[in-house]
Order: structure tokens, then sequence, then C-alpha cells
């Protein structure tokens, strides 16, 4: 039976999360492979999903007073090399474009793996005095970072994300600036892709090259890995020292620029499927998901049927994204396939449904299915699509709570980490040579130290001494 | 005074053209140079034109079936040379990548003058039998291609565009396509741009690299040049032969697919400047306009009058695109702000229009004032900015029309091209030889074949052979 082959051709998360992951978006048509390794092709089914992340996360982006601009794909080498720390992050992986038409540059190009540099190079000659003050710029690209190991959406590349640069005149408005938009990605997450976050601080061995601080939420995927969802960090003025980036403040006197940035991306779309996928495909939470009801008719050959579907669409699609699955393949085949593609909520209306007035909405999140009059399918698709949004937000924090430790110390860690998989809270103190060592042993890195801080012991989870920190330790994607 | 220094510093349009266009995208602060060769920044206030212009025009492909998705800006080197004609087109003005991260690459990648070969590559994966067909994709994104001399938006190494790529199963679909997304770009040039268009095919010469026909949009810029500004390619099954794109028909045959790409690109915003502009700066058309009514307060200090202007823009802000300007400077450096930025309607209110109950109205095309009751303002402001569109797409047309010419034989064409500048509509054999000899001696290449045609000699206006087609011929951008 078709249904069955399709189902059965996803690997149980169970059994191997990683198969089961590339199944998904093979199989849910979100991406494809190409010729050029650890490139991909988002295909529409995936590239939908972002245009309404982009669309979502943009309106909060200009509810701040955030402006869109647009700038150069290549940095000058001599250009990438102004900031030191920032050279020494980025330098291994970055693409290097050495020929322009026929000829070799003068100078080699590296492709941007990120925008700093040369929003720095523009700041510092459209910034002139304290009344050019702050530059709340943000750009939609594409970014290149030539990494050695791929996984689609979760680590390629080129990705696709958002990254905005500002500009300040004081140390206080950059900070405030960075925790800003670390609360716009957060509730963003929440409300939009149903994702809990955790949020933080980096480590130092962990923040951003040239950053003074970097912020970040940290998501908790189905396997207990932890993924990175966003970051935002302050870099003081180090990067206006290295540029040059100089204005005129009120009191006359020059003074140098505070700086922050922030992003992100496309991996967004990998956390979707990590957090809130099951065994039978994609579940999208419905802010996002490009199709929110699929109307599948049921014998659509029979007389009335395909124009009851194509009524109850056009009632619908004013207010929900609606489609009416009317190809020739057999129900369960499009309801395997509608769960696969993880659409929020599946309408099934046949022959006995239009006699009885009625037709079943089936929730893809639980698959439970509930009868609905005909004349109240607006409303009830509405309550549920609103409810799928809150279940899902809150199944995803029940597991990542219940996948969140503690250890005192190193044998509670060691445990935790042979054992479980998940978040494991414990105190640092503060030292990168613990970090390093976590590291080395088992493959765990610091995600952040959180805001809300607990007291879980007196001493550092690794070498004893006093602790200054609580941390939030995991493996991550 | 403020006021007079901003607008004397635009050069004339009568006196220096060109000069008057980089006065206008600075001043207009639509973009910024950098440290790249050829590469731009696109500000703000150019940005949020491109995202009016992006926004409406994929609501017009969406609503013919188009679908987005993205694919890698890396082609490698085997694949740009898979269609013969394509590669010399395009390989003598692409950028190579050589090195990723430390390591020299295996095969070097060109970044994206355009797409056609990795859609081919996807394509051959992603189409096995006529359920697979029509593709009809699309994607935004930035493209390079290392020219010599640059000037914004028209001609920059790097740009942004949509490039569609479609596959049909037949050759009739693919014609039937091709001409389809020529006339969504015609009615988009004309209903959302203000910009009347000239329709037709290229000739062979013109026609793009690797396709059977070019069908290309043509505008006529103020200083008589004209613009391409948008172009529909049909492949035929050249691509599908090279690349090997193959499906099983309803026959069960084994066939090639006909595709054809289609693209516009941000130097639609050049258009813009070049058609409407004036000396006064940017005029822009309604409906790309980031900011539509720009309200300007008279002796603001007043009490009562700002409140005003907040109480009109909250007014407006539901159906239109408002700003109120309540900066320190002066109302009439203001205004010149405002004519310099091209916003379509100023609104000017002060205490003695509000004592009065009415406010002044002041439209940037024709800068005529119009007094108008308080209670009236959404109404006279949407009547306006329909006017105003109107108004400035006649303006064009009959601009347009006045720098027509018709010439019969090369006496007369000689003439045109050295006292006039615009379009010259003239008959042509279909002989390269002559397209070659106009080009060398005038810089004049063939536009297009027009779609209308008109029969205004028997011979060739170049060879006095029996003529095949009316050509427009024109000093392009």
């Amino acid at each position: 039976m078709a249904e069955k082959k399709l189902v059965e051709a996803i690997t149980s998360m169970e059994e191997d999360f990683a198969q089961w992951y590339t199944d998904i978006v093979k199989k849910a048509e979100l991406i494809d492979y190409t010729s050029v390794k650890g490139c991909m092709v988002i295909k529409p089914a995936g590239y939908a999903i972002w245009e309404l992340l982009q669309k979502q996360l943009d309106e909060r982006f200009k509810e701040t007073g955030v402006q869109n601009v647009y700038l150069p794909m290549f940095i000058p080498e001599s250009l990438l090399e102004k900031e030191k720390d920032h050279v020494e992050g980025f330098a291994p992986e970055v693409a290097w474009v050495t020929h322009g038409g026929l000829q070799p540059l003068q100078e080699r190009l590296c492709v941007r793996p990120t925008s700093e540099t040369l929003f720095c190079d523009f700041y510092k000659n459209d910034i002139q005095s304290y009344r050019d003050l702050p530059k709340v710029y943000n750009q939609w690209c594409s970014v290149v970072r030539w990494e050695k190991e791929t996984r689609p959406f979760l680590r390629s590349r080129e990705f696709l994300w958002q990254e905005g640069h500002t500009a300040h005149a004081t140390a206080e408005e950059a900070e405030e600036r960075t925790i800003q938009m670390l609360n716009v990605y957060a509730d963003f997450c929440e409300e939009v892709l149903a994702i809990p976050v955790i949020k933080g601080k980096k480590t130092d061995k962990e923040k951003f090259a040239g950053a003074v601080a970097t912020y970040t939420i940290e998501s908790l995927m189905h396997d207990g890995k932890a993924l990175q969802s966003g970051t935002s960090h302050n870099f003081g003025d180090g990067f206006a020292k290295a540029f040059g980036i100089q204005f005129t403040g009120k009191d006359n006197t020059l003074q140098y620029v505070h700086q922050t940035s922030w992003g992100m991306t496309t991996r967004m779309i990998g956390a979707i499927i990590m957090v809130h996928g099951d065994d039978f495909g994609l579940v999208l939470p419905p802010k996002v998901a490009p199709i929110q009801v699929a109307i599948i008719p049921i014998q659509q050959k029979k007389e009335g049927v395909l124009e009851k579907a194509y009524e109850l669409r056009d009632r619908l699609k004013g207010s929900f994204r609606v489609k009416v699955d009317d190809t020739d393949k057999s129900p369960g085949y499009k309801f395997a396939e509608a769960e696969m593609r993880g659409f929020p909520l599946r309408l099934e209306i046949g022959p006995k449904d239009i006699e009885e007035g009625k037709c079943v909405l089936c929730r893809r999140d639980t698959r439970e299915k509930i009868e609905v009059s005909l004349d109240e399918v607006e409303e009830k698709v509405r309550d549920l699509l609103g409810t799928i949004h809150h279940d899902m937000l809150e199944r995803a924090r029940t597991h990542r709570d219940a996948h969140t430790y503690t250890a005192k110390d190193m044998e509670e860690f060691e445990k935790l980490f042979t054992e479980k998989s998940g978040f494991v809270k414990a105190m640092w103190c503060g030292e990168q040579s613990c970090e390093d060592m976590i590291k080395e042993k088992w493959s765990v890195t610091s995600r952040c130290i959180p805001f809300e801080q607990e007291q879980i012991a007196e001493t550092c989870v690794c070498c004893g001494k006093p602790a200054k920190k609580m941390v939030y330790w995991g493996r991550a994607y």
C-alpha cells in the first residue's frame, strides 16, 4: 500500500536520530543535495517556511526601529584583517576569490562569512556626528563558511541568515540593544516557532571572534543535543578603534562608537524538525506552516465532494493558508503525505460528512480526530491552530525540562553525560582550562551562563575550586 | 540658507545628466560606494524601495503559480561549461573562487552570474515523469558579473535580482510561460513603477547566451537613452540536451524538457530615478515609495501643532506609509529634503491651518499645492496618490512618444542619432552585419523587434535590401 510505503521509508527517531533527520529533509522535500559539496538546494517546501519565518522576524525587527540595507558579498583581505581577533576566528574558514573575469585580482576577496568588517568600513564614512546615531541596520543575505562536516540546515557551506549591525553613542545603549535583540529572538522562538529557549551569556571561550560579550539563546533538540539558536554580540568600541569609527559628541569631543551585531539563520528550520518532528515526519508550528489546513476529499469522484472541498477552501483562504489535495492519489496516501509535510491540520470531507453537515479535522501534533459541524469550521480551525501552537510549545518545554539535569560534582557530571542526553546545569570556576578539559573528555561544551542563576554547589564541577557561575553544559549541533 | 544649499548641490539634469544621476543616488541616500570596486551599499532609503518592489513583483509571480527556492551561489567550472553558448557568454565576466579556508580547491567555483546551469543540475534529478512538470521556480538573490565600467544600480559587479527558471513538457508551454512572464514584467512596470515599456523580441545578436529566443521590455530614460528593464528567455530543449534533463511522458517515451528563465534587477531603481526624477531630486511612484506622505509641521513649537501632526499620522498610517518630520530643522529645509527623497505627498500643517480646520497637500510630481479640509484628508490622500501614479505614467509615456522617431533610410537614421536622443524605429533586413555596422558607427543597438510591427519602409535602413522587421534602435545603458 502506498501509504505504508511512504511512512515505512523513514527511519524511526529512536533507532537512528541522524538518519531520521536526513529522511525528513528529503521526504518532506525541504532540500536537495547539489554538485557543490556542502551546499544545498532549499526546495519550495523548505523555502516557504523560511519566507514565513523571515517575514515575522523582520516585522519584529522593524517594530524596534531596525532598517534593512544591503552590503557587498565580498570583503577585501586587508579589510578582514583589521580586527585581530575577528580575522583569527574567520580566516581559516572563508572562501577566496582570486580572479575576476580573465584577470587575477590585485587583492584577493573573501566571500563574507559575516559582515562586521564591511559595516565598519561603511559606518566609518556614514557616521560623523551624534546626530547620525544610533544606526540600527540589518541585512538578509547568504554567507559562506568553508565547513568540513556539513548537514542540511544545521551546518552548510552557504546558508541564509539575517545579520543586524548597530552603532551607538554610548556603551550602555549598545548593551541595551544587544539584550533587546536577544529578547526579540527568544520571544520569536517561543511565539512563532513554539521552541522554548534558555537565555544567557557565552563564556569567553565560546564568544564571537571580536566580541566583548556574546549572548545566546539555546534550545534542546529531541535527541537531547543543544542547538545555539540565535546570538547577539556586544563589541564595545573594539571594532570602532580598529576601523576608526568616530563621531563628534554633543560636548564637541571626538568619540568612538559602540557596536553590536546579532544573527539568526536557516538552521532554525533544522531546529523545527528536531524539536517538533516525529516518526510520521515533519510537524510544523502553525505560524510558519506554508499550508495550515490540508483539505483531503474522500471519494472525491462522487458528486458534490470536490465542490464542497473547494467551497471550504474558499471560505477558509481569507484567514488561513489552505490547499485542497485533489490529485488522483488515494486518501490514505494523501493523509501520509500531509503528515510527512507537517501541515498542522488535515480536513477530511466525504459524501457521508456532507450529508451530515460535518467534516473531520485531524491535528498533526497529536493525530487526534475531531468532528466539526460545517457551520463552525472557521472558528474551530482558528481555535485548533492556537491550541496546537500552545501544546507544541508546552510539549517542547516539558521535554526540555525532563532532559535538564544538575550535577554537583564530577562523578555526577560524568554519569549524566555517559547515561543521559540533555542539558546539565553545573557550577563553574570561570577558568577556560575546565571548559577545555570537559570538552576534550566528553565533547561537552558550555552552552551559556544563564541569566537565571541557581546555586547548585559551592565549587566548580571540574576543578573543585570556588564556583563563580552556574553554567548550562551540553553536546551541541 | 540650508534649504538652498541642499537643492543647489544637485547638478541640473539638462546640464549634465550623468552627474545629476550620481548626485541623486548620493543626496537621496540611496547608495554608498565601498572599498570593493564596483560594489555598492544599498542604504535604507534605497533598500526600502527594493523591498516594496520585491513584495509586489513576488505577489504577481505567485498568482501565476511561481514557487520560490534557493540554490547555491557557487557553480563548479565543469557545470558552467556544459552548455557551449552559455559559457562563452559568461566566462569572461565571472569571479572565481579558488581557495576554501586554507586549502586550494580541487575544482574552481564561479560565483553565479546567473543560475541556469545550477537549475539544470537540480532539475536533472528532480524531474522524472510528466507528473513532475511543470516546474515554475524562482529565486531572489544576488549575482556577480565582473564588469569593467560600473554605475550605481545600472551596472555593478554585484546586484540583486530575481531569476525565474521553469521546465515544461512541451515547447508550446515553454513559449507560453516566456510570454506570460514578459507580460507580468510589463504590467508591473506600468502599474507599480509608472514606467511605460515596449515589448518585443531581441535579435539573435542581442539574445541571452544559450537562449533560442529572448524577449525584452525596453523603457526610455529622460535623457533619451534606452534601458533594458526585464528579459524573458525561451531555451527550447538546448539546456535539457546539454544536461540530460529527461522525463517519461504520458505515452511512456523519454523526452527532453523545455525551459525558460526570466529576470528583473535592482537596476529598476535606476530606471525610477531616470524616468521620473527632476532637478529637485527623486520622484517616487506612490506604490514603491517607502514614505508616501511626509507630514511637516509648521511652527512646530507652537502648542498643538506637533500633536495635530501625530494625530494625522495616526489617522493615515493604517492605509498609507506616513512619517512626521519632527526634527529641529527649518520647515524649508524639511521641504527640500522631502523633495530630494521623492516622497509623493507632503502634508503641511501649522497653527493657522489647524484654526481653519485644513492642511496643505503638496504633490511631489507637479509641486502643486492643494488645500484640504482636515475631515477629508484620508480620502484626498488616496485620490491624490492614484492621480500621481496615473500622471507620472502618462508623462513618461508622452516623453517617450515625443522621443520616438522613425527613419526610412540611412540619412534620416544618421541625422536622428546625431541630433536627437531617443528610440528610432527603422526597418531591418535581419542580417547581423547591419547591426554590427550600426553599433560600430553610432554606438546604437537594436533594442527589440516590437510585437507591434509597423511598415515604415520596404528596405533595410542600413543595407537597402528587402526589410523583414521593424526594429527599435537606441543608445542603451
